[in-house]
């Protein structure tokens, strides 16, 4: 292993963390293999413990190592975790199957309720219209929990809809199947997200553990927007990716 | 404001949250609105100050509401972020000038070096190559440093490219015009991230914010990979946003 050393004008912890990054990048170190402990990064490069802790959070951070309590640092695997395609509006179930993937969805809620000023907001819903279903559905991959997804439907649009409709078909097939609506378009926003403990317990990961937040507000040929969503994915084992043609 | 009651199955914290959140979504309380003090929900609910910050520490992690220090809690405007769209492959300066809005990129390194095996895989270079040009580059978006990218280029394919070249136009005009090369699409992946102290100070965020990592491989119309890009974007401003057509 390369040493830091106190004649470079970088930090300490800098030069720490570049030098592990470059074993990393090297397959010197390669994923799940343990890093060296504090002790004996601190011993092998005579720095203090407080400097090689702030290079390995510097690593954690940036998602090339993970730490698991009482078990060590460990190198992480970026590079085959699954990557899940978004570019055409498609359901949860289809972009799944079009991968080769088994999903579930269970119905964690059903609810007709007054919609909220924001909620009505984004459904752009007519002044004498107030009524949403809300929806809470946790999805499931290869039978483990994958994200969970909130829906908002204006009820004026799917008077009939019930919970056992939503258990067995999918949304978008409804929406064309039972209801003879044209799907357009959708608006989905990405952001980054730190879990509640809630949604962690649900998602089955760590307590704090990063997530994607995505909203879709989606959009029928006649104008009316038939769905606002907000999801929450783990982003453990999955990566959202995109085409971009030129 | 409605109360949390003992006798209702969910839990304290969990029943305060959803009051806040709801308060929230009505607009009673309003983006840049204090919410109630620790010591005012915990006297208000009769419930223990530890009820109160859990349920606070959930609307923090959910971005409904943002602490600012010595100051107390404000209801985040989760409306307002800028929204920068991505669908078509375009380079940073042109996405931003769609929106009206004025750019400036400082580079920050521009290095020949050898590849890593890692980036040599990004890259998928020929074997009797090994040189690469690291670049290192702050975008900045209206004055507001804005995003931190590092762009990876075969050498052989760029055998010319100077930090001069860089400075003064975008990259992939200087590969059209200079080099002839056809682009012809991008892989990207998008991925949640904290900032490490170097990129939150760069970025003039507060440290260890949340962020958005994107990853980007270019390819040739040649077949060629011409880039590969990792960049965090802050996301206390901005939105990410696609469009998805049916």
């Amino acid at each position: 292993m390369k040493r830091v050393s106190k004649d470079n004008p970088l930090p300490l912890y800098y030069q720490l963390k570049e030098i592990l990054q470059e074993m990393i990048e090297n397959n010197i170190l390669e994923a799940g293999d343990p890093i060296p402990t504090e002790r004996e990064l601190s011993e092998m490069h005579s720095i203090s413990r407080m400097t090689v802790r702030k290079a390995i959070m510097d690593l954690v951070n940036e998602g090339l190592v993970y730490r698991e309590q009482g078990r060590g640092t460990f190198v992480a695997d970026t590079e085959s975790k699954l990557k899940y395609q978004l570019s055409k509006l498609k359901g949860f179930t289809q972009i799944m199957k079009e991968k080769g993937l088994k999903t579930k969805t269970k119905i964690l809620y059903f609810e007709l309720k007054e919609a909220t000023k924001k909620v009505r907001n984004h459904l752009k819903m007519p002044n004498d219209k107030n009524k949403v279903i809300e929806v809470n559905r946790l999805r499931i991959v290869e039978e483990e929990p994958f994200a969970i997804e909130t829906v908002w439907i204006p009820y004026d649009l799917c008077p009939n809809m019930s919970q056992e409709m939503l258990e067995n078909n999918s949304f978008y097939s409804i929406l064309e199947n039972e209801y003879g609506y044209n799907l357009d378009y959708a608006k989905q926003t990405i952001e980054p997200r730190i879990l509640t403990e809630y949604e962690s317990d649900l998602l089955t990961v760590e307590e704090s553990a990063l997530a994607l937040l995505f909203r879709r507000t989606t959009y029928l040929k006649n104008g009316r927007v038939i769905e606002y969503t907000k999801a929450v994915y783990r982003s453990d084992k999955y990566k959202h990716e995109v085409i971009l043609n030129y």
